[in-house]
């Protein structure tokens, strides 16, 4: 597909709209389909996000954006139905498929946006069948390199101001490359004022539970013990919610007597388990989250590795002024790089803050900028890539 | 001096000692006798550490040691009487000045010795007047082009396993390292096993605070009040101690009623009052440590940076077996780089290790590579140095 088949798709849309779907050259040339329906969702995702397709503008029908694309139907129809499973689509009986109301992230913090009505209407996509299991950090994988030229530009260009104290919410150039990533790559939308840097995933869902969470959490039966200890050693109980093939549960939540004050959810990889969230499951509880105004925190463990299975959004899209959102990159890059993040409910950004005390106690700053400089220079996708074909070529993991 | 001198030296001492004091080629001329007196009592820590100088072994008179290396007396003399403060000399009248027993590094872990005996008969050293305030980071001086070949070589080398998890006191190549720099520049005695990384010397009293010390504390009136509230947060008491012109008025301890689990003491400079503890207390605490079994928590504030003033070794090393010794490179590099360590008694390793968890949750373990690696090429003592410098440039601060 050229430039000038998306020239005319936009020109149809009435949106100045340019999608690069180009194959990287530097691709093997296995899997390449996969990679250009994986580039048709990230453009799409873009596209709306930074308001190229603003909120109501009718997509045209999968059907004819196959035949304008050469791609197979079965495959845009997914990419449309993953876009609706992550609440930037909408798909209305009559109406065809149009993006989303509140999509557009926004450009000045505290102006979040109520996106949530434009949500209630999310059909399933289907379910994709997994085999994979909990997965372990492949140390051969460190991108050695990479890191010693991120590190040496990022340390050579930074302020003095970088060297010294840093605010709790850790380094702001990693939190705008970061916002710009997770945008990309898995659908949240974060501003960077959103974001507080933390150590890993432990240390943030701690930091919740210090600050948050001390009287009750529903978590995932089958779930990281150390996860619930991070809310237990708080003082909030922990209350199980059973996991099937379509993962969590989440519709038993709407049974409960008492309300829990939040439910951590793994939506993308269920660990040990290793089912996702089904699309479904996703809505009904974001619209629970809202409906009930409680709040969901979803782990997105393992979400940047696909594995073998067709990639998943994040479900933080679907409501996120009721998910919080965390991820790290001890399975991406290595656990000996200590950085992860929670993407927060503008409504708890100073409640964290608050409770991380004056200064980032423990965060790395210098690797902070290291990470900001592979991500803005494309070396992080890169290697996510990399761990990817290597991943595959180990019969998918 | 000339190695000559010193194997003649060595030779009279009945050991094989060669202690290198010609001045770095480099450094600037003026100041060149204070770092002939700093080579001097380095020298003899790592003589005296690692077996060359072993206990019991007299030392010539500071006299004839000042002839033969063509010294003042009194340099020699003030070296002696550090080294006797620190205790890697015993003086006893008639006996002249001989190694301390229990001087030497232990090689095996579990092998400390009990060094408690040697050091009951130790001389007042003359106080030195100080003249300096609580420093903050020079952000200008992070020491950018060295980090990079520090990360670079660290990296490069690193088995793959040094990108997995790690054990929860961290890096052993950190650690080995760090062990012999605070031997050599702050007279600690540690053996490797006995050091247990952090990000800071916050998170490390915190651990200490949640681990070892939950009920009761005695801590410098002026001290800083976080440092105070990583004890009273898991519920411990904390109770004042006086500090006048010679330091925290630790003879107060003895009339104490209800005896504190550990005693906090910045002896190298008391922040933000800026005196060192006095020689004659230091003896006095850490002799009281030992008869009552009690532990001193010391927080080598700033201990690496000298100011204007004469070096002052840890207090660790008179009672290795009751005092905690904390310290971060916070001010020698910067804030940014977060890595703090404790080196405990042997006693006290497991239970702080247990009480960190599985892994090391919060340290960048590329960091503390780059750190190691700064330390085994002599960079980040060359980087000190740089730093004291330009505290000198700027009127001693």
């Amino acid at each position: 597909m050229t430039g000038d088949r998306w020239s005319a798709l936009a020109e149809r849309l009435g949106t100045d709209l340019y999608l690069d779907l180009q194959p990287d050259p530097d691709a093997p040339t296995r899997g390449r389909s996969a990679q250009l329906r994986s580039r048709l969702a990230d453009e799409l995702r873009s596209a709306i996000a930074d308001g190229r397709l603003a909120p109501g503008t009718r997509l045209p029908p999968y059907r004819s954006l196959a035949a304008d694309l050469g791609l197979a139907r079965g495959t845009v129809s997914s990419v449309y139905s993953e876009l609706i499973a992550e609440g930037w689509l909408t798909a209305r009986q009559g109406a065809g498929t149009t993006v989303a109301a509140g999509t557009t992230v926004a450009t000045g913090f505290g102006a979040p946006g109520s996106a949530g009505a434009s949500f209630t209407t999310v059909v399933s996509a289907p379910r994709v069948a997994h085999d994979f299991s909990l997965g372990q950090p492949n140390t051969s994988q460190f991108p050695r390199t990479a890191w010693i030229r991120s590190m040496r530009r990022a340390i050579s260009s930074a302020d003095d101001s970088a060297f010294g104290p840093t605010l709790p919410n850790g380094s702001e150039r990693l939190r705008v490359a970061l916002a710009g990533y997770l945008a990309r790559a898995r659908g949240v939308r974060a501003h960077p004022d959103q974001i507080v840097l933390t150590t890993s995933v432990l240390s943030a869902l701690e930091l919740l539970g210090r600050s948050l969470f001390r009287e009750s959490v529903a978590a995932e039966a089958y779930g990281l013990p150390f996860f619930r200890d991070a809310f237990t050693q708080y003082g909030a109980v922990v209350s199980p919610i059973a996991v099937d093939h379509d993962g969590a549960d989440v519709t038993a939540l709407t049974d409960l007597t008492a309300k829990p004050q939040a439910v951590l959810l793994t939506p993308s990889h269920q660990s040990p388990i290793g089912v996702s969230l089904a699309p479904h499951r996703r809505a009904v509880v974001a619209e629970w989250a809202r409906a009930t105004d409680t709040f969901l925190i979803e782990d997105d463990y393992d979400g940047e590795l696909r594995y073998d299975r067709e990639p998943v959004g994040a479900m933080q899209a679907l409501a996120p002024d009721h998910i919080i959102y965390t991820g790290s990159v001890s399975k991406s890059l290595s656990p000996s790089v200590r950085i992860g993040w929670l993407v927060l409910p503008p409504a708890l950004v100073s409640t964290v803050m608050w409770a991380k005390g004056m200064r980032e106690p423990d965060a790395s700053i210098v690797d902070q900028l290291a990470l900001a400089d592979m991500i803005e220079t494309g070396s992080y996708d890169k290697h996510i890539r990399a761990v990817d074909s290597f991943i595959d070529a180990a019969g998918g993991r």
